[in-house]
């Protein structure tokens, strides 16, 4: 080894030690006769001494040395004059003896600093210098925890992890797959995973009974703000089971998560119906760490001269706890926000109820402080709550208010990222009609598209409905939420060929066409399948959440930008005439 | 749960135990008015009993089941009659109360045994019956079990595992790059990654210091036997070490490998340089759970008359210790062995030293007793031994006999599968001249190429020779090797830009070509790279030889076969010309 101890371990104990440390320099500072440098490597940061009077010739040797430089230094551990309680280094330094440059470094384009200079896209290109910076290092070691951890717990449970193939095959299902040319097959081509999903069904029809896998899925999209091309799932699959057994098991990997890598007890983990979560928060996703439940308004305030109300279709509400005192400036901003072109809503009716028992509202032509009684009533409001409404098409509003909602809970302080509350949300709807996809059947405009995967299983006691009334069909497919993220989903899978073959003609698929896609899987399902299920986590998601961080960016070495590109290698590039020509391919 | 209990749980101590069971049909047998059924999962198998006198009706379902059926049974455990010691759970039975069919299974096309009818192309056709099979499923928990443990030895020595990106750039070094059409970039490709070199150097140049991933890595090449496209790594690299450090950290690695998973102790682990390789083994893997070294010949068996011997660059030969009655036949056959093609010698030589002190030769008529006993002292032959000896070219006749010497090797049970010795070699040259090789400047016919890959180290006092006797530079990379197989390669790197730049000039790059591939990786060992290096092993290789099985084939969940087909689900396969239309391309 080219050094004794790291940046990071030194002591007040190792005084008069003889060692030798390499790293960065992360600062230098020049005092006349002295000059102290500040040597960094991943595990810490540790002081160097030189003293002219020690010797003149290291001293100057010490300050020719900038930023970034790569040293190795041997010297003496001594008791620091002046220490440093903020570092776990700082009640010592180094009385340097011998300095070697190993490297020497330009100048970088940022700081290499908690709090850096360098813009996005810089830090982009020079991802290996923001790398250096202690606070993206520490999500990724976080990461490197989660992993570790994920993979103890599930052992423990005796999953077994195992590897599915990168090259498969492209379906027309979902969103768009990466291909890869043949060059053996010339015309042919592979496919990247969207997810491991046929494997892992397939290995529960091979009897491996429970599969894990922190594996990379790729995903042709066209790219929103913090999707990446390439992601990583915990993806999981047990044979056997019902859906409740893999509720247990995967709130106890969370558990164990949240336990060993952030030291945070989860205590509970309660389940909602979609139904429920859609009626009370207008979101298949609600943040549970605050309450603020949408009430329905219909039967407190039609009938009234209010025509906006009376008209509309929904009128609900949240109750915004202690916001009573929220200035006209504050509500017109609430109003503002609520008609952005993103959220939709027409306006916003709000009521304050007063400490001194009154009530004032934004309607008070159309209604009497008796009729707002009542409105705080259903709210169960109190002196000095703040009631917003809104109205109009049940599906919007609901969505509106969803957003009001969070944006409530973050101006009041609700959503603290070192609070944690886990959820599951159950019982989803099989299908949803997608208007605009016609990728199947051209002919027809709306089709009804799975709203997990064409693999869920249908909840058995709904299976009739699978023809008349197919969106009432509720399937046996689950999502864990996080402080309002979907950090995972899955669901119990159809295992028998007869209504895999149903689902595929419910989704539009020809006999032939599901056949060719995805027949190898019908086809297993007659050599004697298990009941099974299971779960997908995204990782990144999971990694960002834990970090207390929005952005899955930063939980990933080296990301891709929101155009699909990685700025540092200058990907994706063109290839030369020859490698096409060798694929059987043409520039179009 | 479907079970309270597995296939693989119940004991003696359990009779009385009500215990519901789920797994597959293995076998049943049916005695007139008793019947039994085999069942399975991946834990174990476990008999059931029905007899028609407790049920009648049960009796009968029981009769309706085959193979690979899938049962849910209720019971209770029962003391077997004629216990079957070679089961874990042979002590007992379940008398079977309830009797749910979960799924049917139409009748597989190969027995789902440990030595199974199924052909080659039948089993991969069907890949989740293969995996069903005790011995392949076996395989498979033993990677799991490699894996866990090489994760818990890196990350107890302070490695991080860091995922690398999939998408990456194509560059015309080294064996062919599959590559990813972009569709919101048409006309632009990613590529996979043939390993994430140089993504783990940029880790360290980040200050990870000690990184490791075990990860899919991509390789178009035209397929050999046993070679598979997508294959995976266990990768390494550290900063701030020497050779030494990396080889005993690593074989730290396969030292605990083989302790945790497979119970045995690797005492040493010796080093021997590539010269002595090539010199006594005729190979830079050479196997050496036997001896058998090469022995020259030329000052003993020159100046004859046996022109063939006179006439040859190099006389070399090995001693079989104890294979002196060696027949005729066999010594033939040895002969056909070297002389076929691919081993390419003209001839064999031998000598026996029999047993009575005589020695007999294949050359007796150009070879005194005297002569005889001189190559004996050569050989440090015993009474007993056989001397096998080529003649001719040196490279050529180096290889023949190596080929021989393993053969030999086999034939004498040298090469039990149960014995492990490992070695490193080290001291590699750090180029190969390829005759063929015109890819990068093709006005020249052959050039220098990396033996290892462009960023490995030439030994620092070897630089000097870089201009003036390339193919004498020696390079600091090293190769483990286990029982002949090479399981690891790696080498200390280049960390300086203006080495890197060197080199790349030697292996035929033009500064533009150098600085549109690798310009990212020579601009970050600017800003302070630090000494660096490391390690990859091949995984599924590594598994295989843990399991004492030749082909990698079987380690792996879902191979493809020798053309890159995945015959499971048919893969290579067209894609859309809608599809095509949208990634920008044409078919040629």
């Amino acid at each position: 080894m080219l050094r004794t101890a790291t940046c990071g371990d030194l002591r007040i104990t190792d005084v008069n030690k003889e060692v030798t440390l390499c790293g960065w320099v992360q600062k230098t500072r020049d005092l006349g006769g002295m000059t102290f440098i500040d040597l960094r490597d991943r595990y810490g940061v540790t002081q160097l001494t030189f003293n002219s009077d020690w010797n003149k010739t290291l001293c100057e040797q010490a300050r020719s040395v900038s930023r970034e430089f790569v040293l190795q230094v041997k010297g003496t551990v001594i008791e620091r004059e002046s220490k440093n309680k903020n570092n776990p280094t700082g009640e010592i330094e180094i009385k340097v003896t011998e300095l070697n440059i190993l490297n020497a470094a330009i100048t970088p384009p940022f700081t290499i600093e908690d709090e850096t200079d360098g813009g996005d896209e810089l830090r982009m290109k020079y991802r290996y210098l923001d790398l250096r910076r202690n606070i993206v290092r520490k999500n990724l070691e976080l990461r490197h925890r989660m992993a570790i951890e994920t993979r103890n717990y599930l052992d423990k449970q005796n999953f077994l992890e195992v590897e599915t193939p990168v090259l498969i095959k492209s379906t027309p299902e979902g969103a768009r797959d990466f291909v890869v040319p043949s060059r053996v097959h010339n015309g042919s081509f592979y496919a990247l995973p969207q997810s491991p999903q046929t494997f892992k069904q397939l290995l529960m029809v091979s009897g491996f009974d429970r599969y894990y896998q922190i594996v990379k899925c790729f995903r042709d999209e066209d790219l929103r703000a913090d999707r990446q091309p390439e992601f990583t799932q915990i993806d999981c699959e047990m044979s056997f089971v019902e859906q409740e057994d893999i509720l247990q098991t995967f709130e106890g990997l969370v558990k164990h998560l949240f336990k060993t890598v952030k030291g945070v007890d989860i205590s509970t983990m309660p389940r909602m119906s979609y139904a429920d979560a859609m009626k009370y928060y207008g979101n298949d996703k609600p943040d549970t760490r605050f309450e603020m439940k949408f009430v329905e308004l219909n039967d407190v305030v039609k009938g009234k001269d209010f025509k906006v109300f009376n008209d509309a279709e929904l009128v609900v509400g949240i109750c915004a706890k202690g916001a009573a005192d929220y200035t006209r400036k504050q509500l017109d901003e609430l109003t503002e926000f609520v008609k952005r072109p993103q959220i939709g809503a027409t306006g916003l009716v709000y009521a304050r109820y007063n400490n001194d028992g009154t009530i004032k509202s934004s309607v008070d032509k159309f209604y009497t402080e008796e009729d707002l009684k009542k409105w705080a009533t259903a709210f169960n409001a109190q002196p000095g709550d703040l009631m917003l409404i809104l109205a109009g098409n049940e599906e919007k509003t609901r969505k509106a208010l969803s957003e009001l909602r969070l944006e409530m809970g973050s101006r009041l302080g609700l959503r603290d990222r070192n609070k944690f509350s886990c959820l599951w949300v159950i019982d989803f709807p099989l299908l949803e009609w997608n208007e605009n996809d016609t990728n199947l059947l051209e002919s027809l405009r709306g089709r009804w598209v799975a709203k997990h995967h064409p693999f869920t299983s249908p909840k058995p006691e709904d299976i009739a409905l699978l023809d008349s009334n197919p969106g009432a069909v509720r399937a046996n497919a689950y999502d864990m939420v996080i402080n309002g993220v979907e950090v995972g989903g899955g669901s119990i899978r159809i295992f028998s060929k007869d209504l895999q073959a149903k689902m595929f003609s419910v989704l539009g698929f020809s006999k032939e066409e599901a056949q060719n896609q995805f027949g190898f899987l019908m086809n297993a399902f007659e050599f004697g399948a298990p009941p099974h299920g299971g779960i997908a986590f995204g990782f990144d998601r999971l990694c960002s959440l834990f970090g207390g961080v929005d952005s899955i960016r930063d939980f990933i070495a080296f990301p891709k930008n929101n155009a699909g590109k990685d700025m540092m290698i200058e990907s994706p590039s063109t290839i030369s005439d020859e490698q096409l020509k060798e694929l059987g391919i043409k520039l179009a």
